[in-house]
């Protein structure tokens, strides 16, 4: 990972010299968006997925920025729309700068993403060019749906996964199937790895809920409790409902959303009934679960003893991960 | 343009149902944009040179709409950034669902967009595709541009014209050469197109300046005097800048942007000063200059007496617009 993170971050100063481009009031903030320290797993597990199959890694090094930018691209839109102020440890773009320049910086980025698919040629072209931008659709769809629970009451399981399936599962999906693209998999080994890219994005976002509310906030890049205090419904809130008494369903209800409590003082209600109905342990199994599944996926795509290794290596340094 | 337009509304009911799209909170407000009683000039200035050109007008038909939906979402996240109430005589995206669900309708929109313009293949795809992209970062850029001229006391006309070359021009110009592209085209009548184009888009957002002065609000569809009241820098104000004594020009500074005069205030001492100067004239002198730079460009682009006279009555039906 990190030999593949130094590629990346050569190939953004390198190619991408944002520094260069007028006018700067546009370029800074996406500059500064893309240059904060974050993870890159996406880019990394495309990347992957091309090497362990024996494609060419340099190649398919556009298509891992690309959808890089496409994913900051998408967090500088979130992140206008939560209100956040803080994105890896660091203010977002929307508060160092406002909303306009965030709105206009993602819009740029994107196209800017979209025109580095067009350096691929030929049936690549079309089959990754498809594949991006439906999946920045279904982002698009799932941050809606996300939008809709915050004036939902009724948020079962399914939705829920649905939603997070849609705005964090198809991008995981995405990457892994581009990266088998690139790696000049068959059909049905593209199929299996984004199935496997889907749970594990799902996985994922099940672990950021819970990080959301158990994490160390000096890691995890965000105030803890965000999640609540933004009115979001997540995995750990939706599951207590389903587990609550009649007494913790109704203190649940009566806090989410409460324009009569504080945010802090609602997060530390709710956070209580979590620990309550220890939601922390059961959420973590059904965490497990996904990451079970996505192996099973990779299991099934078949793409021999050494490349599966090398990619469950992968999986765990996610599972394990602090933030 | 009457039959192009019929063309173009059946294709965004048939092809693009928005009505069976989920979630319907995100779906609605695209239809609704989509649907509004644009002018669609830029499709139909696509269509009408494909056409001109021998090309086959329903093979045209699919980068028409997109770049009509890329126009729209450009519109939905500006009005975002305005503050704009109404659009097209109806309030806008963003007044009736409010900024969230305004920014993922537009981001939504343009990924749909893009798309659309995947049909194409071969040469043609990556052609329209990079012109497609490359005009999208451009408006982008562009807006941005005016955005930083609100808080800029010394806007030139040379960069106001460079900002509506970017936000307005080349969108026109775009249509125009992608136009040139499906009529198969040389490379030699493909640039003088898109100079064409981008000359008639200035020309155009000249007219709009001054149409938001001068205009009829039942046709024009917006309030008048909407730029300056949202402190927008039009031609009409900066060259009345250029004009104005000392006198006139301290009142312009003073009034422009001023947080302790209200809007409509601000609108008529700021009119008063325009008549003074008799800037409707003068304005439209330089208008009618960039419609006959374009009208040169097409004749450059020796495309031919009919072709050339039927393009001709089209700008002027832009020329002569009222709203």
């Amino acid at each position: 990972m990190d030999d593949n993170n130094t590629l990346i971050a050569n190939y953004l100063q390198t190619e991408l010299d944002w520094d260069k481009e007028e006018p700067k009031s546009l370029y800074k903030p996406i500059a500064y968006a893309m240059g904060q320290n974050g993870k890159r797993i996406r880019p990394n597990l495309l990347l992957l997925i091309t090497q362990v199959l024996g494609g060419d890694r340099a190649g398919a090094l556009d298509a891992a920025v690309a959808f890089e930018m496409l994913h900051n691209f998408t967090l500088i839109h979130d992140d206008i729309m939560d209100n956040a102020e803080l994105r890896r440890g660091e203010e977002t773009v929307a508060k160092q700068w406002g909303t306009n320049v965030a709105i206009l910086a993602g819009d740029t980025l994107f196209a800017k993403a979209t025109e580095i698919m067009l350096k691929y040629r030929h049936k690549q072209l079309v089959s990754l060019m498809t594949l991006f931008l439906k999946t920045t659709v279904k982002i698009c769809e799932g941050q809606q749906m996300d939008l809709d629970f915050e004036t939902q009451t009724n948020v079962t399981v399914e939705r829920y996964l649905k939603m997070i399936e849609y705005k964090t599962g198809v991008l995981f999906g995405a990457c892994a199937k581009a990266g088998s693209v690139l790696g000049s998999a068959g059909p049905r080994v593209q199929k299996y790895l984004y199935d496997f890219g889907v749970h594990l994005g799902v996985a994922f976002q099940i672990q950021d809920d819970l990080l959301d509310v158990y994490g160390d906030p000096e890691k995890f890049g965000k105030p803890i409790g965000g999640d609540i205090k933004a009115n979001k419904k997540t995995y750990p809130y939706i599951y207590a409902c389903d587990l609550a008494d009649k007494n913790q369903k109704k203190i649940l209800r009566q806090t989410f959303a409460s324009p009569l409590i504080e945010p802090d003082e609602r997060f530390t209600i709710i956070k209580e009934i979590y620990d309550e109905l220890d939601i922390k342990t059961k959420i973590l199994k059904i965490c497990d679960k996904y990451f079970e599944a996505a192996i099973y996926m990779l299991e099934k795509s078949n793409i021999g003893l050494t490349a599966h290794t090398i990619i469950c290596d992968f999986v765990d340094t996610i599972r394990l991960r602090k933030f």
